[in-house]
């Protein structure tokens, strides 16, 4: 129990210190609103800074912290970037034309705020700016970096977040099979969330065998993730969540409680969860704060 | 008389040429539309084989070739990811809540054939897959690749085209003055221009004397570029342009002939692509293509 008790003490010291962190590194990062045309920075800021957990960043983070503990300087801009990614994705989803979200973090999507113009050009703006960031580290080795672009642009391209992103539209008021909804969710939320973990160690400079097992471990956090999304939107509260719940019975998704209910689903996300912290208990008391992510995931009320 | 015919010939030929390898590289660089899930690949592939000038492309091309005759090969990735990142502008721009064209490259615009939610993850798509396509280059020195991702992310960024977008959008039915219209043009169009030679120039190994000349090159063609397709949107044909002439006009658009009128916009454009002459000129006999190619965008119909 008092073990319990410390842990969570420690990952919310853990989370909170390295929320502030990255908000000060996307600060920095970010253009300043007051930089012509300010109304598009403005925007690109309103959305980053409305919340979030910063999951994506703090991943980059302590992935590369089990292989170089002194390195985090390194990983911050890659973890920025995923952040501004994570928000791109979030801004476009959010549209009329899509998800049609009036709400995001608490408060009105940017498409409400900004006009839908400014929405688009926002996300297109924010996607454009993480890669500016991650390409023009002159401290990390070139050769990291082009591979870093490159795990990261594959994770959101077509082969990846895109790729679910648009089955997930498209199949929205059709009931689909297991093997599209796990398509769905692979691509959609875990190639994101995996590729995160992945470029942290690598930057870290983890070898491949470790490399093997962050990326399983990454692969069902991020599976489970969206897992107990799904399950948020049905059990969650707006306020908490921050986004409005029931919304995916509203857009008519396949979710995995609509296709398996909510029982088994808990199940199958306990069961991700397991697996990944069997991975993270490869990396002895260093891994340690893998274990303690996943089990946040599993039980996340927001 | 006979070298003016001699140089129409040959810039025919040369463009002619390029286009082929081009549409042969994007063809063997964008994912099969077999590929799941099909219909992504298949909005991609339609607006980036809808037709165009693929000037863009060419400009890398001939920027790389002017110092490395042989280096095509290499710049070729590049040459294609501009042409992706040119296409993902144009079906955002063309979406309804932005400029709402119903015809580009002479076909129905994206949204139009494939509806909005698509058309916006397929200029997302683009845009990601010239990343990953420009990143995972194994035969370019990765120094090289970190730059030129650098050089081409800060052009299409808020710095540049996104920034000359949304002013241009903000200033729509308002009468703006020749320096916020000089902003406009030089960002939603002459940087990514100027980016396409001096990113080829670089792929190239040009030095930075010759980057400096370059670089004016690109900027005096990219603002000739956009005020000869203000003046087209007049003048032009909607058959020879492929898309719907008059339409600054219905958008309320500030263009140089709104401001300055015709003549005042012909010399101006003139101005510049002397200016661009005498920059190409300094590489000498090397230099020829990009003389010809500041001759083409002043004299274009299409």
């Amino acid at each position: 129990m008092n073990s319990i008790k410390h842990n969570k003490f420690s990952l919310e010291k853990y989370f909170k210190k390295n929320k502030e962190i990255i908000d000060k590194a996307l600060d920095k990062y970010l253009p300043e609103d007051s930089i012509y045309p300010e109304s598009i920075h403005k925007a690109m800021r309103y959305s980053i800074f409305a919340g979030g957990k910063r999951l994506r960043a703090i991943l980059v983070i302590a992935g590369c912290q089990i292989f170089s503990p002194e390195e985090i300087k390194n990983a911050l801009p890659v973890a920025c970037a995923v952040e501004m990614i994570h928000t791109y994705s979030l801004i476009h989803d959010d549209l009329p034309c899509i998800d049609n979200d009036d709400l995001r973090r608490g408060k009105p999507t940017s498409h409400k705020v900004f006009g839908e113009a400014t929405a688009v050009l926002t996300g297109d703006a924010l996607l454009t700016h993480a890669f500016l960031l991650m390409s023009k580290r002159k401290n990390i080795k070139p050769e990291i970096t082009a591979q870093v672009i490159e795990i990261i642009s594959k994770a959101i391209s077509t082969y990846g977040m895109i790729g679910g992103q648009i089955v997930d539209i498209e199949t929205s008021g059709i009931k689909t099979d297991a093997k599209t909804l796990k398509y769905i969710h692979n691509h959609k939320t875990a190639d994101l969330i995996e590729a995160c973990v992945y470029a942290g160690a690598f930057l870290g400079g983890a070898d491949s065998k470790q490399l093997k097992y962050i990326s399983e471990y990454g692969r069902n956090i991020g599976l489970a993730f969206q897992i107990v999304d799904d399950i948020l939107d049905i059990e969650g509260d707006t306020k908490l969540l921050g986004k409005s719940a029931g919304s995916d019975i509203i857009n008519k998704k396949n979710t995995y409680p609509s296709l398996f209910g909510i029982k088994k689903s808990r199940q199958l996300s306990n069961k991700l969860i397991n697996n990944a912290i069997l991975k993270a208990k490869k990396f002895g008391q260093r891994g340690q704060i893998l274990e303690l992510l996943a089990n946040f995931i599993r039980d996340r009320k927001f």
